[in-house]
C-alpha cells in the first residue's frame, strides 16, 4: 500500500515540511502533492497569459490557471489533509474539504482547538482531526505500516 | 423551467428575504432552500441525541444532523448562492462551494469587492459573481424568463 | 421540503410503526418505505417462480426477488434509518448501511449502547445514532420543519 | 491479468494465512490488502490523536481512522473476499459487502452452512459462496490462470 | 411505491399484452415501456430521413431512431423484463440485459427451461428466472404490494 | 412516455418554431428548451452584474450567466437537436454536441448535405442527421407515439 | 499508447489467435484478455465450490465464477471486440456489447453480412463493423500507430 | 507530477510541433497525445473496412474509427489543449472542449483574439485563454514544476 497525499490550505508556517519530514523519518511510502505555495507566483500564475488592469479578473485568471494543478492533484489524491491556520480566510482550504467531501476522499483535518466551533462542518465531514503535524504522521503511519 | 435554488452561507443579515422578496416580486418560478438558519437551533440540533460534555463532540454530532439535511438539499438543487459577509469564518460557505464544484452544480457567489482576494479560489469555479441580492434576483430573472 | 425515508433492519419489533406515528403525529412530510417484513412471505418470495429442494438456492432465489425492491428504494431515499436490535444477526441491515455508505446516502442508526463496540464501523458512516424511534423522530421533524 | 484482492471479515482465526498461502503455492498474480487486524491497535486507533472519555466516541475515532485505510483498499481492490466466522457480530464484513454491491465491485462471501440462511441478502449480491479458504484459491486460480 | 418496467425482446407472441393484462387484474400502480414493437415500423424507422441503398446503412440508421427510444426508456425504468423466445437471434435482449447489468438496473429474464444453458451469463445478472408471464405478474405483484 | 427536448445552436433563422408548430400539430408530448435566443440579451447577460470595458471578460461574464441556463437544461433533457446553419462559427453547437455525447444524451444534428464533411465527428456521435425541421418532427413522433 | 482490447464472443473458431497473432506481426502494443474460452473449464467453473443437482444453478454458479473474471477484464478495456459466429446463440456477446455500451467503451463487431439484420441494434452502438479478423487488426493498427 | 495532455483542433499549422518543442526545451514530464493529423489519412480510416459510395455514410465510418482512439485519449488525459486556427469551420475542436466540459477535464483555449466573440461558451468552460503555443508551455511549465 502507497498513498498519494494532498496537502491543502495554510502556506505561511512550515507544517507541509515538518509533515514530509517525520513521514520520511519513517520511509512511509507516500507521494506528497500540493498547490504552488510561493504566494507570489501563485497570485501572478495569469499574467503568464497577459496583464490585466483590473484584481477581480487578475485573480480570476490566476485562479484558473492553478486549478489545473490543483483539481487533477485533488482527483488523483488517495487522502488530503487541509490545513487551518490562525491567520487569514482560508477559504481556498474549506473549498477543498468540500470538494473531497463530494468526491468521496477521505481527509483529515489540522488545527488548533480554538477554531472548533466555525470548523465543525468541516470537521463533520473529515476522517480525523489533528491537531500537530505530528499526529498526522502517527495516522499516516498507522495507516500504512500496521498490519 | 422551474430552478430549485440553495442558499448557502451568512445568517446574520436578511440577504435571504432580500432575494426571496425580489424574487417573488417578478414572480419567478423558484424553490428556495437553506440549512436551518436559527443559529442556536443550529448549534444545539445534536442536542435531540443526548448531551455532550465535550465541546468538539458536541459541534461534530450538530453538525452531522445538519448535514443529513444541507447534503440532500445541496445534492437536489440546480443552482446554490453563496453569500460571504464581513464577518465570521464563514467555512461552511467555502465548503458548500467546493461540494458543489465537485458535483458540477453551478453556484453564484454574493460578496463584497474588499474580499475579492481570499475568495479568488471559489471565485474561480463560479458561474457569477454578484455584489447585491439585486443582482442574484436580475440574474434568476434572466435565466428563468428570457427567452 | 420533503423527505423519503427507507427504513433497514429489525423486523421482530414495532419500531417501524413508533417511528411513523411519531412522525404522523407531528404531520412531517416524510414517505416511508421499507423491505417486506412480513417474515415468511419474505423468505418464501423466492417460491413464486417454483420450489427449490436445496436451501442456498431457495434462500438465494427468495433474496434476490426481494432485492428488486429493496435496492429500487435505498437507491431512491433521501436518508435511511437502520436499526440492530438485541436479537438475530441482522447482517442484512448492515449490508444496507454499507449500501448506502457508498452511495453517499445519509443515514441514521437506531441500536442499544450495549452494542456500540461490534457497530463502530456503521455508526462511523452515519450521520446519526439514536437509542429510540423518539430520537428519530425528532431527528427528522428538525430536519424537516425548522428553518 | 493481475489481481488486488481486499480481504474483509473475521480476525479470529488464520484465514487469511491460509489463503494467501495456498495463492503463493500457485505463484498466482494477487496483492491482497486488508484492514488493520491486530484487534487492540485498531481499536485503538483515534487514541493516537489524544485519549477519549466517552466509548462512543473513542470508537468513533478509531473506527474512522480504520475507515481511511479500509475505504481506499476497498475502492482500489478488483475482488473482495468477506468472511464471517461464528463467534462475534461482524457487522463490519457485512457492511463492507454492501459497499462493494453498491460499487459493482464482485466480491466472494466464505463462512460455513449453518449460518446460510442470515447472509441471504449478503449473498444474494455475491459472486460466490466458498466454505473453505482453499476454495477462495481453487476460484482465485481459475480466474487468473486459465485460457 | 410505484414501478416503472421496461419490457424488452421478443416482439412475436402476445407475452407483454398478458403481463399488462395479469398486472391490471391486480391493479398494481405499474407504468410499462417498450421499444416500438410494429417490426416493419421498427425496421424503416431511419427511412424517415431518406432511404438508403445500403441494407447496413439503412439498418444502421432504424437501430439509432429507435436507439433514442429505448435508451431513454431503458435508462428511466426501475425494472427490466426480458423476454427470450424460440424463434430468431433475440441479440438485442442480450444486449438490452447487458445494458440493465451495467446500469445496475434489476431485471428479470422470461424464457424456457430448454435455453437456460445458452442463457446462463445473462440470468447470472438477472434478479430472477420466469417461466411465464404470470410468474412475472407474480413477483410484481409481491414487490409492490407486499409490506 | 413524454420527452424533454434541449434545443441548440444557430438562432438567426425559425427552425425552432418550425420545430415546435409541427410537433404542436400532432400534440406531442414535449416540453421544449433552449439557450436565450435574443441575441442582444444574451451578449448581455453578464452586464446585469456590472459592465467590464475588456471585450474577453464581458463575453466570458455572459457566456458564464448563460451557461447557468444551458447547462442546467442539457442535463435535465432526454434528448438534444442540434442546429448547423450556413453562417457563423457555430461552436457553441458543437460544443453542446459535445457535452451531450460526453453525458450519454441521444442527440439529432439538423443541417443541409453541403457540411457533411465538416460535421463528421458531430454527426459520428448522432442518433440521427436530419435535412429539415419536418424531418425532426417525424423522428419524433416516431419515437413517442409508435407502439 | 497502449491499449487494453477485450475479445468476448465465439469460442468454437480461431479468430482470437488469428487477430493475435496479426497484431503481433505489427508489434502493435496491445494487451488482450477474455474470458475463459476453454468451453468445459468454463461451464464447470462453479463446481470448484460444489457440485450441484440442478442444472440451472450449476450453470448458475459457473456463470457466476466466470463473471468475476469478465467483468473485471471488461471494466478495465479500453476497446473490445466482439464477435458473432454462424453458431450457437451467442447471447452473452451481446451481452457484453450491452454492457460496453452502457459505460461507454467503444467496442468493434466481427461477423458476417449475413447476420447485419439481427444484429442491427448491437451494430448501432458499435464504433466498427468487421468482417475479418484481418480488418481488426488494420483497425487497431491505425488507432495505434498512425500519427 | 506528470501530465497527460490531450492536443485537439487545427491540423494545418505546426503550433503542435511548437508546444511539443516548447515544452521538451523544459524537459517536462508530459506525455502528448492527439488524433491522427494526417488529413488524408483520418478522412480515409473508414475505407479499411470497405469503401463506401455515399458520402455521409464513409465520413461516418471514418469518425468513428477515429474516435475508438480520441475517445479513449480524451478520456485518460488531465488537461487538453483545444486550437482554434482561422481557417475551417473545427466543430471537432468545439466538440471535443464540450465533451471535456462533462466529463470536468481542464482545458485551455489556443486562438486569437479576433475569434473571442464566437468562442465565448467554448472560453467560459476553460481553464485558460492562451494566444500563442508558447504561452501554453509557460502555464505546463508553470503547473508542473513550480512549488
Amino acid at each position: 500500500m502507497e498513498l498519494n497525499v494532498y496537502l491543502s490550505g495554510e502556506i505561511h508556517t512550515d507544517w507541509r515540511q515538518q509533515l514530509k519530514d517525520g513521514c520520511e523519518a519513517h520511509k512511509l511510502p507516500i507521494v506528497f502533492t500540493s498547490a504552488v505555495t510561493d504566494h507570489q507566483a501563485s497570485d501572478s500564475a495569469g499574467d503568464l497569459l497577459g496583464a490585466e488592469d483590473d484584481n477581480f479578473w487578475r485573480d480570476h485568471k490566476s485562479a484558473k490557471v492553478n486549478a489545473i494543478r490543483t483539481k487533477t492533484l485533488i482527483e488523483n489524491c488517495d487522502v488530503a489533509v487541509v490545513r487551518f491556520g490562525d491567520k487569514y480566510k482560508q477559504w481556498n482550504a474549506a473549498f477543498d474539504a468540500g470538494f473531497c467531501a463530494a468526491l468521496g476522499t477521505p481527509y483529515i483535518t489540522l488545527h488548533n482547538e480554538d477554531i472548533i466551533h466555525p470548523l465543525k462542518e468541516v470537521d463533520a465531514s473529515a476522517m480525523a482531526w489533528a491537531k500537530t503535524p505530528e499526529q498526522v504522521v502517527e495516522i499516516l503511519k498507522y495507516v500504512l505500516t500496521k498490519e
